[in-house]
C-alpha cells in the first residue's frame, strides 16, 4: 500500500508499506532500481500521490509488480541497498496520501440505515423508500479531512437540550467505521461512468472515520442533510491499498431486491469480503475492541457508488474520496458507530475495564483496521490503519 | 471587479471589467504601472485569482485604489498604452474565477424557505424549528462548477413519476437566483471564526445560479439532503466584485426574532442593498425577466453564514465558495426559482411571448443580473452576470 512520508531532512515522498518499515520509492527509482518503467522520479517526490495516480491504470499495475519483484525474497534485490531505502516507521511523519477535490460520504450500509431509522422514525418502515433503489448520499467537506493519528478537536455548535436551543461542546461525539474509495480517473462533466467501467476509476481504498457530532447533526440536518454535525473533522488513513490487490476477495453482494435500475447493474460480483474492526482506547490506555463487521455488508457494491455519483454528469477527479458510510453487520457487536452500538445512548456499552461508554469522551481515542484474509491460499492483505484522539472542545466561544 | 481571462495568444490572466472591455493586469504591472506596489507581476498571470487572493486584504485594497487611480479622468495615465491593455470583451475568454476548494451552499434566504415549507409540508408551519436560530446549509459538490456562458446538460436521473420509480432526463430543471461569497482568507481547522472579523474572509461576490432537478432531488434528498438534483452543474459568474465596493450599500438586515445565540450576533449591520433580477430566454430568443428581487431579503447576514460555518472548527480556504441559497422576496414576482414561481409547476409561467413555463426547457438560457445603486451619491456597482443555456438531455443512458 502507497502512502506520502518524510524523515529526517527529506521532503515528503511517496513510499510502500513493508512491515514496520516504509520504502522509499524516490530513492528507489533515483537508484535506478525501476528499470525500464520510464517513470519520471520526480513523480515519487511529490507531497500527495494525485501525480503518480495520474499516469493512469496501466503504470499503477506495473509499478505495483515491479516492486513486488524487488521485494521477494528470491530476488533480493534491494539487499545492497536495503539499509538506505528502508526507513523504519517511527522515523517518520505521515502526510495525507491524497489532494482532495471533492468528498462525498454515502449511506451504503444497509444495517446502519436501518438501525438509524428504527431509532429515529420507530413507528415507521426502518428504511426510507428510495433506500434500495438508489446510494443515498451527501456531499461532505474536504478541507477538514485529516491524516490519520490527527487529533480531532470535539466541536461546539448549537443542539436541542432539555427542549432549549443551547450552545456548547457536543454531548455526542461518535465515530463511524467507513471505508473510503481514492478516485484514479476523471471524468468529463456530463459524461457518467457506465458501471462495469466504474472500478477503473478506483485507485484504492482507505479505512476512513467520519467523525459526528449527533446532537449538532439532529437538530441542523433538516431540510439538506448534515453540516456542522460532520465537517469539523474526518480522518483517513495514511495508506492506500490498491483496489487491483482485494481482487482475490471480491464476492456477491447481498441480493439486491427490487433489481436496481439498468445503470446500476453490474455484470460482476462487486462486493469485498474485508474484516473490520473498531478499537476504542481510553485515555487510561486500556484498549477496547467494541466493533467487529465486513465491508461485505454493505448494500450498494463500489461500482454502483460511482455509476449513480455520475449518472447525472457529476464528473469526478482524481483525488476524490468517496467514502461508503458507516458499515454494520446485523450483530449487536457489529456496529460501526456508538449511536448503534449504544443504541442513541440509551443502553451504554460496558467496557472491560469496568467503565461505560454512550459517546466518546475526551481523551479516547478510536482505531478503525481492515484486513482481507484467505487461508486456502495464504492470502492476507492488511488495510492501513486510521486512528484519532479526541481532544476536549475550546472554551473560546460561548 | 476581477475576473481571469485570455485573448488570442495570451495564456488566462489577470483582469479588471471596464465598461465593455477588460483591463490586462498583466500587461499594466510588467509595463510599470503599477509603481512601487512591489507586486510580481506573475501574480496577475496565473490561471485563477488565488494567488492574488493570497496576498491579502491590505494588497486588494491597495490595488484596488491603485487602478481607480489609473482609470480616472483626471489623470488619463493608461492613456498611452490603452490599446495595448484594454481588450475589448468580444475578444475575451473568460474562465472560472478561482480555484474552488470546497463550496457550501446556504439556505439563507427566508422567503424562499417558507415558500418550499408552503409546497412540501402545506399542513404545518412553512418554517423548520432550526431555520431562526441557524443558517441551514449543504455541502455541494466543487468540481462542476462552471464560469457563465458554459451550457448546462439536462441531467438524467432517478424520479417518481405516477406513483413509479423512473429513469430518464429531469423533468422538472429550475435555477436558484444566489450570491456566492469568494473565501479570501483561511482560518485554521480547529479555530472558529468570530462573527466580527467574518468579513474580513471575504475577498468578493459573484452571482451564482444553483442549477437544480427537482424531481431527481424530491426522490433522492431523505435523509441526507441534495446531491445528484444539484451536483450536475452549478453556473458561476465570470467576475469577482470586491466586498469593499458593496461598502456604501450596507443595510440593516430583517429583525432576527429569536436573537441568534452569541456567536451569530454582530456589532454592525450585514446585509447589503443589491437588486437582483433573472431573465429567462427562450430558444427563440426573446427575453422575459421572471424575477425581480433584492439581497437585503436574506435572513442571515454574510457574516452570520461565516460565523456558523466555522463554529465547530470547520476551516475555509481561499477560494472557496459559499452561497447564499435562494433569494426571494415576498411578492409573486420576486422568486428566485421556477419552483416557486410556478408553485411547484401548478401554475405555470405566463411569459409575454405567450409560451408558458413550469420548469426549464431545452434550449432556455437563465442570466441572472445584480445591481446596486444610489442616486443621491450617483454611486452604481454592477455585479458580473451570470448565464447558462440548457442542452438537451444525453440519451445513452436508460
Amino acid at each position: 500500500m502507497y502512502g506520502i512520508f518524510n524523515y529526517d531532512i527529506a521532503s515528503p515522498r511517496m513510499g510502500v508499506k513493508v512491515g514496520e518499515y516504509i520504502l522509499d520509492l524516490e530513492l528507489v527509482s533515483l537508484l535506478g532500481y525501476f528499470g525500464d518503467l520510464n517513470i519520471d522520479p520526480a513523480v515519487f517526490a511529490q507531497p500527495v500521490l494525485n501525480d503518480f495516480i495520474a499516469l493512469g491504470k496501466p503504470v499503477w499495475q506495473a509499478v505495483n509488480q515491479h516492486i513486488k519483484a524487488l521485494l521477494s525474497d528470491e530476488q533480493a534485490a534491494l539487499a545492497d541497498i536495503h539499509d538506505q531505502v528502508f526507513i523504519h516507521q517511527s522515523r517518520a511523519t505521515m502526510h495525507l496520501p491524497v489532494r482532495i477535490g471533492d468528498y462525498t460520504d454515502f449511506y451504503a450500509g444497509i444495517h446502519h440505515a436501518e438501525n438509524v431509522g428504527r431509532m429515529f422514525r420507530p413507528d415507521a418502515e426502518p428504511l426510507l423508500p428510495n433506500y434500495r433503489h438508489l446510494p443515498v448520499a451527501y456531499h461532505g467537506r474536504a478541507s477538514s479531512i485529516v491524516v490519520s493519528e490527527t487529533p480531532v478537536r470535539r466541536p461546539q455548535g448549537q443542539f436541542m437540550q432539555n427542549g432549549q436551543v443551547t450552545f456548547g461542546p457536543s454531548q455526542a461525539l461518535d465515530f463511524e467505521l467507513e471505508l473510503g474509495l481514492i478516485i484514479g480517473k476523471s471524468n468529463p462533466l456530463g459524461k457518467p461512468i457506465p458501471i462495469d467501467e466504474a472500478e477503473d476509476y478506483i485507485f484504492g481504498i482507505t479505512l476512513f472515520n467520519d467523525w459526528s457530532a449527533r446532537d449538532i447533526q439532529r437538530w441542523e440536518y433538516q431540510p439538506l442533510g448534515p453540516f456542522l454535525g460532520k465537517n469539523f473533522s474526518s480522518s483517513m488513513s495514511a495508506w492506500v491499498v490498491p483496489l487491483d490487490e482485494l481482487e482475490p476477495f471480491r464476492v456477491e453482494g447481498p441480493v439486491q431486491e427490487p433489481a436496481p435500475l439498468p445503470y446500476l447493474q453490474s455484470s460482476k460480483p462487486g462486493h469485498f469480503d474485508i474484516q473490520l474492526e473498531a478499537i476504542l482506547q481510553t485515555k487510561q490506555g486500556t484498549e477496547h475492541r467494541i466493533c467487529q463487521t465486513n465491508a461485505k455488508h454493505l448494500y450498494w457494491s463500489f461500482a454502483q457508488l460511482i455509476a449513480h455519483h455520475t449518472v447525472g454528469g457529476c464528473n469526478l477527479k482524481i483525488g476524490d474520496v468517496l467514502a461508503t458510510g458507516t458499515i454494520s453487520g446485523t450483530a449487536p457487536d457489529s456496529f460501526g458507530s456508538l449511536l448503534e452500538l449504544s443504541w442513541n445512548g440509551t443502553q451504554p456499552l460496558a467496557l472491560a475495564d469496568g467503565s461505560r461508554r454512550t459517546f466518546l469522551e475526551d481523551g479516547d481515542s478510536i482505531t478503525l483496521r481492515g484486513l482481507a484474509v484467505d487461508d486456502e491460499f495464504g492470502l492476507r492483505v492488511e488495510l492501513g490503519d486510521v486512528s484519532g484522539k479526541v481532544l476536549s472542545a475550546l472554551q473560546r466561544f460561548s
